[in-house]
């Protein structure tokens, strides 16, 4: 088992040459803070996003999932939410706390590494720690993402969607934690840049699917102040996946939901993320309607019945 | 005990007007991302570096440590790494993983945004999540924290000392976790302002002391390629520190260890961090000299004893 001086010495020879890539990174790991240099463009937002993936919680206990899908879910789900507002991964930086004696810390340093990379935002700094052996924990990772906006566009906000705008949503839902595609999927990185160069001001707010599209869906709705009308028939399923109600509440699918101006010029499908990938499908699956009171999201059965969609989905305890 | 849904709402709640106060501020809580603008001046680089606070290791288990003061060292810890590069803090986000039905989750986020504000650095954004009731977790923190660089010297790294450079620290070291100083500490931001602004290209290197004197002063070495000579008399200590060697070696003290050219115009005393306090003093302890092999930091006793100070200090397990 490595010790940290020995981890932070590994961290440090795999971060060598980073600079040299990405001239954006002026100090990549090894002092007290990284150094990066903002943009070339300053006109241009920069984009932060942080969040935490435990173990038991955001997937199945190690080794049920592998340390390279773990490490992968810890960058791609901040990449995600750069894809969500439009804009483009740069940077990443990473935390781990590790349970005591940890077999495998320097193999997940370097999946962190290789996937961060993968992604196209660079590790440039983080910090390794362990529990004790009196108060162990389960592998609590964080992921610090900063991007840059849509040159042309900006940040694509939950809170733009406006009166009448058709609600869009892209590739497939449902199943995702129990099917594992939660652990591979892809970030709607480049697409998110299509719908953006595409649309411009018409396309209006977007966020990515985390915990449904429901309750996602009522959260446009209500940053926006408006309502949000889906109909379950149209919602696009993952082939193992029959219920539509099931794709309303899984949650975790990390695709986008974006509302955009009734009649802008939607592409049906999209250029994937993934090189060589087929392409992402965009379908319509609402709209956004005026709101009084009442649920902010509600879904149409194909039997006629409209039920509230706000709550489908996952509520954090 | 608020759910989650319930805790984001009071975050947001209390960055409203956040953007009118801090004009850099495009997005705070509340989206997929935080947006920022980058800079007034594109030429100066940004900061970043993030940080874990685990309950039980980094501070003694609540309530024997109040929320408000690991809320503070949260915040100040990660301040006091931009105020090593001689930075500006800006900007924070902050994670934090509760025990299960955590009965001060509220309390605590408000004090994380009040210390992040106290410091000039507004919280943006962040993430909450819980440990499961079976593998529960102490609490367990990250601040990932933003900042500029000095307008005129740049980043001040670990790695620019020079032959015949002085070593200085600012303040007094020892004792710092159990006298509670390890909570209530001043990050050097206008210290190490002021020292920029003062030395300019002079000041060479220089990193905040939080695994001991002895270990800090090596890394400073090894990152330069010199070595470093301390001498135990020349070291400032706390009025409840009689013993040199364990102000070498405590760590936590979170004071400025610098190199600056000899006979460098260097203050002996800086304006402080916190307004009304006496001025901060900083004291000549040692120099940089020729590596060749052996200790890269090694301390000069009273008595003419001379030892390997590199491995004084904590070593992480």
């Amino acid at each position: 088992v490595p010790s940290e001086s020995d981890l932070h010495r590994s961290i440090f020879a795999r971060s060598a040459g980073l600079s040299a890539r990405f001239p954006r990174i002026l100090l990549g790991p090894g002092d007290d803070c990284a150094a990066i240099h903002a943009h070339a463009n300053p006109s241009r937002p920069l984009f932060l996003t942080v969040d935490q993936l435990v173990e038991g919680r955001h997937f199945a206990p190690i080794p049920r999932t592998s340390i390279d899908l773990i490490a992968r879910k810890a960058i791609a789900r901040s990449v995600s939410d750069i894809a969500a507002m439009a804009g483009s991964p740069a940077f990443a930086l990473a935390t781990g706390l590790l349970p005591p004696n940890c077999p495998y810390a320097d193999e997940l340093c370097e999946r962190l590494a290789h996937w961060a990379l993968h992604f196209r935002c660079p590790l440039i700094g983080g910090d390794i720690a362990s529990s004790s052996a009196d108060a162990p924990c389960p592998l609590v990772l964080t992921t610090t993402l900063i991007g840059d906006a849509h040159p042309a566009r900006g940040p694509v906000t939950r809170s733009g969607a406006q009166r009448g705008d058709d609600v869009y949503v892209t590739g497939r839902l449902g199943n995702s934690f129990a099917s594992g595609r939660h652990l591979t999927f892809e970030p709607r990185v480049r697409e998110a840049i299509a719908l953006a160069d595409a649309l411009g001001p018409d396309l209006h707010a977007m966020l990515d699917i985390s915990d449904g599209l429901g309750r996602d869906a009522a959260r446009i709705a209500e940053a926006s102040h408006f309502g949000i009308a889906l109909e379950a028939a149209a919602v696009p399923l993952h082939a193992d996946v029959s219920d539509p109600l099931r794709a309303l509440s899984d949650g975790e699918d990390y695709e986008l939901l974006f509302t955009a101006r009734a009649g802008a010029p939607v592409p049906h499908q999209l250029p994937a993320s993934l090189t060589g990938a087929p392409p992402t499908p965009v379908t319509r699956i609402g709209r956004v309607v005026e709101h009084a009171a009442g649920p902010r999201c509600t879904v149409l059965l194909p039997d006629g019945r409209v039920l509230d969609a706000s709550a489908m989905g996952w509520e954090h305890p």
